[in-house]
């Protein structure tokens, strides 16, 4: 159990790592924002400054995927931005179903920026009867019974789960019985799915409650601390 | 330049990786959990099935704290909880303002699950003299000129960002001016800060760019694809 590598397991020798998967729409970002600024030609310093990392990070991430430009030349934006994007599977839309409509699923479905990323919503559901049937931004709430035809006649890929925590586990089985391999998380909870789906968490109490940590006075690590001090160690 | 780590020089040898302490907050809740179902000792074994990780994951990044539990016999899981809560500072409150009282931050503001775990919005600013006066969530919104004098006032150490990507490094540089140094960004840029600001971003947009990378049908990874195809590179 113990020599079992710790999140996902690697199976493919040329996978790629996953923070630098994660890196990606970031590049893609800058990218796009040097070219609204009239850029042709970027260089991996370019695109270190606008990200504040270094261009060797940068050249090291993309060299994952081939070549893209070469040595002291740059890279033309607006083909390393197709190829990005093609490489992120960007280039098309993908269909997204929301589960929980509370407060915040309507804030969620109300957010103006999936549309324009090529992030549709296709479908709302709630378990809570008072929700279903009421308009929410262009969608009407349906009944969870609903939820397996949509999935299939909407060619839905990707779910969007606000659900209270104590119902996340079940909705999230539900969603990968039926084919989703791809969840974005708002409920407080670590599911458990199989190793072909991607749940990701949009957590911002999770988020505030690491960056404390670094609130300290002197900005010191407490590593090593518990040696010294005068607390006693559990 | 090209030697320089990646995002943030290590400074400290005795660091604790962002990584792990971004991993604290999950055991925390996971703990927390196991708790409410009465169980006052937990194995590192417990804290992996309930976050779907391996023991011995937890064990590492336990140890970088000290010494928790011994060796077979698992952590007191309320002293293990109280251990966590103090180093990562949440065994205090913290005061949060908000900047940007758009739809996005009525829905921050609205958000009921950052007061049970200490973080008090305590204020709220918008540069739309429309929003300025507005009662949300029982705060008034204020003008952007009240914001230094809030800070200080109410001893705010926190900062939510919730602008127009326009405004967001010169918000974000109003707030490091201040003194703030943690600040959770909603707005869909990388500010540049000094290396003592700490900032988090959360953009679901990015999530879902990211996650699409995984929906391939095979769930292959595109490495080297580049080499074999027929596509040409940049």
């Amino acid at each position: 159990m113990e020599t079992r590598p710790s999140r996902r397991p690697r199976r493919n020798p040329g996978e790629v790592p996953d923070v630098v998967v994660e890196r990606l729409p970031l590049y893609l970002r800058a990218i796009s924002n040097l070219t609204k600024q009239g850029r042709e030609v970027i260089s991996s310093q370019d695109l270190g400054a606008e990200l504040h990392t270094t261009p060797a990070q940068i050249r090291k991430d993309l060299s994952y995927f081939g070549r893209f430009g070469k040595q002291g030349r740059g890279y033309h934006a607006g083909r390393l931005l197709e190829e990005l994007r093609h490489i992120l599977q960007l280039d098309r839309t993908w269909n997204v179903t929301l589960v929980g409509v509370g407060r915040l699923g309507k804030a969620i479905i109300s957010y103006p920026g999936f549309a324009p990323q090529g992030f549709r919503i296709v479908a709302a559901f709630d378990a809570d009867s008072r929700q279903v049937g009421q308009l929410v931004g262009g969608l009407t709430v349906q009944p969870m019974s609903e939820l397996e035809r949509a999935v299939r006649e909407k060619d839905v890929s990707i779910a969007i789960v606000a659900v209270p925590a104590t119902q996340a586990q079940a909705v999230i089985q539900d969603l990968v019985k039926l084919g989703i391999r791809a969840i974005l998380n708002y409920a407080p909870v670590t599911p458990r799915v199989p190793d072909s789906v991607r749940v990701k968490a949009i957590d911002p109490v999770l988020t505030l409650q690491s960056i404390t940590y670094y609130l300290r006075p002197d900005g010191a690590s407490l590593a090593g601390e518990e040696e010294q001090d005068e607390r006693t160690p559990v």
